[in-house]
Formats: structure tokens, sequence, C-alpha cells
């Protein structure tokens, strides 16, 4: 079995809008074994929407579309269906209460536009959506199945369980079986360096690797002709894989720095602060984002101002006259703070220069320092280092946090309760 | 002039990573009106890239495909290229001299599969990249003009304005141009209904909404026989959107809360800090992402547990033991505490349960309390307001920050110096 995803969208074809649905329903199907041949985007107009449907109905047997569902006079999918399946749009009734009694669940009236989603093409269905207005359409089109969801991540994501899964359960003559390992800490000619031979492009199972932020990922892509055969090649290469690349490894599919560390601290009852500078509140953030984290992180500072960093966090003044805010001195006396004033065992740090001004010939743009402090007999340890990272703004504050967190990561590893 | 923007790489296909390459080069063509026909996405596939590229020599007068120029097995558009113009791949040594001193540059050396990226179609020419190792490729396919260029953001989005650019100037009979209107703090059915008839689908300027995270962008497009008649039209109706929308407007095409707020900010030479439990420390990074913010961004607190919130900022011990860390006021005491200890004009604080755990029925996930404080003659005025955000744990931390970040902006622009 395979599909094509379309998204539709003057948005993203005029580029203002980045399409994420594709990409989140492609990772579903290939879950279940089944291959996207390729994704589509096309403007919110009815020739082109239709001419992508009919394109994808000759080479794929599940088509998926998203966007073009909403209220208003630019969301032309349900004509493009009706046009493409030469049938004409009817009221559905049930549906138009259904969407009414939504308005008034979240205790808003309907405005009239809302009405037009309960129109559906004769021979196609509506189909229920709970997180929102917008129904979908399911149809048959030539020997493909055709569904259309909102564009509306939240709402697409909930519809896709209860319509597309129940289609893809033992469908396929092939098991294709994925996984991903995660990786952090190198470069990628480094990551294809250890992995060698192994990711050779007539091998099965298939190995490959992308890189998106400093973040290396490994894909492993294998192909049997039963479940079991899948997953014994498939395990067997990633257990190959996580060898050759020891330390490096985050760990396997989604795995991200943030849930790796807090894993380790989770595992050791111990918890974590972070006193930021250049960074402001991103390590914080990524740690926050994980689910529970509470559990393990204590909070932090962004001392964005000198002052906060005298004040809040004891950096005595004169290191902060005599070596400047990104510096070696500051940025331990930042994690040293951090730790005792936090309580908590471990602190981390970040000093530097994200740019685009600030920069000057000795602390170039991009010149981050990062300390990690860890309570000792007596007294604290602190280890500290500094990187120049390449990029911009956004790229070196991503990087920075990044390091910042596998510091800490690595050390946890390398001391094994 | 219209366009076809193709990217290739089995981890696009197979969901793991999101194509934000397409939609960031389409943007750049609108911006020069040039009309993208639609996006496509391919795997690693000799057979399905040399198709796409085909398809799209059909009906575009440019192609831009991104990626598949690595220097590993899995990175095929190089051959892809060969097999559509019919043509062996040749060694250019001056490319490959310029892989081996880049290389030199960063002080590494040049493993030999980096050799790879030196080759090149005969009748192609390889693209100098002075970002990163891999050169792209130029071609012309029938009528159509072919760039390929690295898949790295970073190293694509500076290869555009040197080889795409320089073609696009005055090569239109019809003038496109465009502009979003970016807005916040309305559903977009009530955003439609402000807008009214100016959202019909047979209009010239056309107008059109995007949902995205709770920011709802107005988007539209004029198109005319000249510049000056597409500007003129372009204006007249930018001002009417503008007018009907009010308060509502952030900015134009790239405006954001964050830099929205720090303008107004900077304008009245004032400084903020925040004190966050749960967007712990996303309000923060949302400001420090803005260039320059440490003009106006003093710096904050992620008081994640409830000991920081006592020590670092006075919030009573028995306020949150009476009424939970998530309650109005324990709100303000956060607000006032993050002004009074940082010493800047404004101070923003947010708790709330962003889940997926902690809910209950009195406060269910995505109860989240936002407060504002304010000096006022001889004290601090405190606003505070509490919103149920509807979705997921990224999803209400999203919206609460942009809460957050919007009370202030609001509070400024009704208190005009």
């Amino acid at each position: 079995m395979n599909a094509v995803i379309l998204s539709t969208g003057d948005e993203l074809v005029l580029g203002q809008t980045v399409d994420t649905n594709s990409a989140w329903l492609s990772a579903q199907l290939s879950a279940c074994g089944v291959m996207t041949l390729y994704h589509k985007t096309v403007g919110d107009d009815l020739e082109s929407v239709a001419e992508a449907i009919l394109e994808g109905a000759g080479v794929a047997d599940l088509i998926i579309l998203t966007g073009g569902l909403g209220p208003t006079a630019d969301d032309i999918t349900r004509e493009a269906l009706a046009r493409v399946m030469n049938a004409p749009l009817k009221l559905h009734k049930p549906s138009l209460m259904r969407i009414h009694r939504f308005f008034k669940k979240i205790n808003r009236s309907c405005p009239a536009v809302n009405d037009v989603q309960a129109m559906c093409p004769r021979g196609a269905d509506l189909l229920d959506n709970d997180w929102g207005t917008a129904p979908g359409l399911g149809a048959r089109i030539g020997k493909a199945k055709f569904f259309a969801f909102p564009g509306v991540p939240y709402e697409m994501k909930r519809m896709f369980p209860r319509y597309i899964l129940p289609l893809l359960t033992g469908n396929t003559g092939r098991t294709i079986l994925t996984e991903s390992i995660v990786t952090f800490g190198a470069g990628e000619s480094m990551v294809a360096s250890r992995l060698g031979d192994i990711m050779r492009r007539d091998r099965n199972p298939l190995v490959g690797t992308t890189v998106s932020e400093g973040i290396i990922t490994v894909r492993i892509r294998s192909e049997g002709n039963s479940v079991v055969e899948s997953k014994r090649m498939l395990i067997a290469t990633v257990k190959d894989v996580e060898k050759r690349l020891g330390k490096l490894v985050i760990g396997r599919d989604g795995a991200s720095l943030p849930v790796a560390l807090g894993e380790l601290l989770k595992r050791r009852h111990m918890m974590v602060a972070t006193a930021e500078s250049c960074t402001g509140g991103l390590v914080a953030k990524m740690l926050t984002d994980v689910p529970g984290s509470s559990e393990w992180y204590r909070g932090g500072w962004v001392v964005y101002s000198n002052a906060l960093k005298e004040t809040q966090l004891a950096v005595p003044a004169k290191l902060l006259a005599k070596h400047g805010a990104v510096s070696e001195p500051v940025v331990r006396a930042m994690a040293e703070g951090a730790l005792a004033v936090s309580g908590a065992d471990y602190a981390v740090a970040t000093t530097g220069i994200a740019g685009p001004g600030g920069g000057s010939p000795r602390k170039p743009v991009g010149t981050v320092w990062i300390a990690l402090a860890v309570p000792a007999d007596g007294g604290t340890t602190v280890t500290s280092q500094v990187v120049t990272f390449p990029g911009e703004r956004e790229t070196i504050r991503g990087y920075a946090a990044k390091t910042a967190l596998n510091m800490l990561r690595l050390h946890l590893l390398s001391d094994q309760p």
C-alpha cells in the first residue's frame, strides 16, 4: 500500500506558513508500513486542488489532503472534490447541527459563514470532527481512497487515528519497519565515517543520515516478507548503529536531549537548575517542554542584565568589569551561584554573543561559554568550555542550549551510580 | 514567471523531518512577484527525483530543488540531474579544491567521501557554496531554469540571493505584490466577520486568512499591470484591513508579538522582567529571540518549584498553601515580586497547568493565570486574568506566553505617552 499526501493553502505556496501536517502524516503512515510516494502542496485554487487529487488517484492507494475545509471563501476543498467526483454539493443536516452544538459548547454563537462546512459532494462522506468546526471528507476516487482533514494540526492529528488507522491493519504485502537513532555531538561526516559500509544504498535495512540544527538522525528502514523477519533485521542494524556511535546516541525515534537528560536525572532523584544569559530562557524552555519536568527541574534565572547576574547569582561585579559578561570566570560564577541559590544538585550556565551585534575580533558572534556546576566533597566542582558556533542568532542559541544540556548528559553518563 | 519548488529526502517523505525550505523559497519568490505553482517532496530515489524534475520542467519557468547534495550515498540529486540531462557526471577540479580549502578553514581534514560533491553532469554548472561543502547545481532543462541547493537551510538561504535573485529582476508581465497583516487576540471567524466582503474570492487584491498557533494572519495579494498600479491597490487594501481590525493588528509581514512589544518598550525607554511558572522560560525565550532585546528586557525567573517562588520573588508561603500555585493571588504576587526585585518598569507573570498531568475539575489542564505589574503613584498596579486554553502542553504554553506578551502590548497601546 502506498500513499500521496496533499496540502492546500495560498499561505503554503506563498511561503507564509510551513506545512508540518504532511511530515506528521507520513510519519504515521510509515510506522504502519505504508510508503509515502510524495508530498504535494498547491494553492487555494479549485483547478489546482482538483488536478492534484486526480494525479494522486492515478498512482496511490490512499490520498490524504489537509486544509481548505474552513468557513471562509478561500476554503475550496469541498468544491474541488465535488468537481473531481462530478457530483453536486449538498447540505448535510446532521453535520450542520453538530457544528451549531460545537459553538454552543465553547459558549460562542455560530457565525452564519460556518454553515458551509456542512456541505458535502453527493457520494462522499462527511467525517465527524469533535475538536473543531470543520468536518473532514471521505470518498473513493477510482481505486484510491481519499480523505480530507482540516489543516489545523490539532484537529487533523485527532481525526487521523479514527479514520485512517483502521484501513491500514495488515494491508501490505511486504512489511516495512523504520527506526531512527538520534545523536548529538558530532558532524554528519564523522557519523557517516563511524557507520562505514552499513550506509551502502543497496543494503537492507537501508541506513541514512539527516542533519537538523546540530542533531544528526540516523534513519533505518527494514523491508521483509513478514513482521518477524523485518523486525529481526531492523533490531540487528539498530544495535550495530548504536554500538558504532556510543555516547553520541541520545536515543531512538523521537528522542531529544531534554527528555534523555530528564530520564537520567529522574533515575538518580536529582534536580537541575539553569542560569542563562545568551540563551535567554531557551534552556529552561527546552527542559519544561517535557511533561513532568517539575520532578527534576527546579527552576532558573534569565540574567540578561549584569545587574541581575550580580544580585541574583552573586556574580562578583569585579569579575564582570575585568573579564566582561562573556567570559570563563563569569560563566563559572553563574553556575556556582545558581547551584547555591536553587539548592539543586546540578546547575548549567550559559553566556555568549548570539548576535547579530555585540561581536568583536577577540569574541566574535557565536562565542559561547558554558559551565556545569556539581556539588563535590566540601565544595563545588565546576567545568566549563567555550565554543564558537556558526550561523545566526537562532542557530547559535539553539546549539548553545543543546550543548549545555549535553554537557550534563555526558557527565551523568560517565558518572554511573 | 512561475516556479516549482522541489525537495528531496527520505527523511521528508518518511515524515522524520519537516521541510521548511520550500516555504522559505516560495516566500522569497513571491516577494519578487514569482508565483509558486506547487511544492513537491520526493524520497532519495533516483527515478522519483528525475521524474519530479521533468514534471516541473513541463509546467514552470524556474525549478528550485533542495537536498540530496551531501557527501553520503543517499544523496542522489547529482545523478538524477545527470539522468534528466542524459549527460555523464564529471569531476570538477576547482570545486574539489574549494571543498578541500573549506575543510582546511574549519580546521578539519576532508573525508574522502566528500570528493563526490565536486561531481557535475556535463553541461550543468557547479555553484559555489561559501558556507558548506556542497556546491549547488545549475542547468537548463528544456525552457526551464533548474537550480539545486543544499538542504541545509543556512547554506540554501545564502545561495538563493546569489544565484536566483539576479534572474528575477523585471521578468514578469503582470506585477504581483503581497502583504500580510499579523493579528492576535481573536478567532478566525471573528476576524473574517470584521473583514466582511473584502474577503470575496473574485476580488483584487485578494484577501485570505490563515491561523497558526493563535496568530491569525491576513494575507493580501495584489495583481496589476505595473508596480505602481499593483502597489496602489495593495496599500489601499492594507489600510482598510488595518482599520477594520484595530488593536488586533500586531504589524505587517513578519511581525511578531515580541518584536512589536520590544518596539513599544524601546520607544518609551522602558524595561520588562518576567516571572514564569507554567511557561517555564518560553516568555523569556520569545523576548530574547529578538536581536537587541537587552535594551528593553532586564531578565527573569523560571520559578518552577514553589521554593523558588518564595525565596526569589517573595511569594508568601501562606498564599501558596491556601490558594495553590495556580491562582490569582500567586500570579499577582509573582508579578509584583519580579517588578520589585528586577527594578524593571513592567513585569509579566504566568502560572498554570500545561498538562498533560496536574489538572482537576476546578482547575482543568489549560488553566493559566497571567498578571501584569506596573508601577503606579506610590505603589504598584497589578492586573490579572485567567484563561482556559485548548490543546496540548505545547499549544497551551504557546498561547499563554503570547497572551502574557499581548497583555503588556495592549497596556502600552492604551497608555500612549
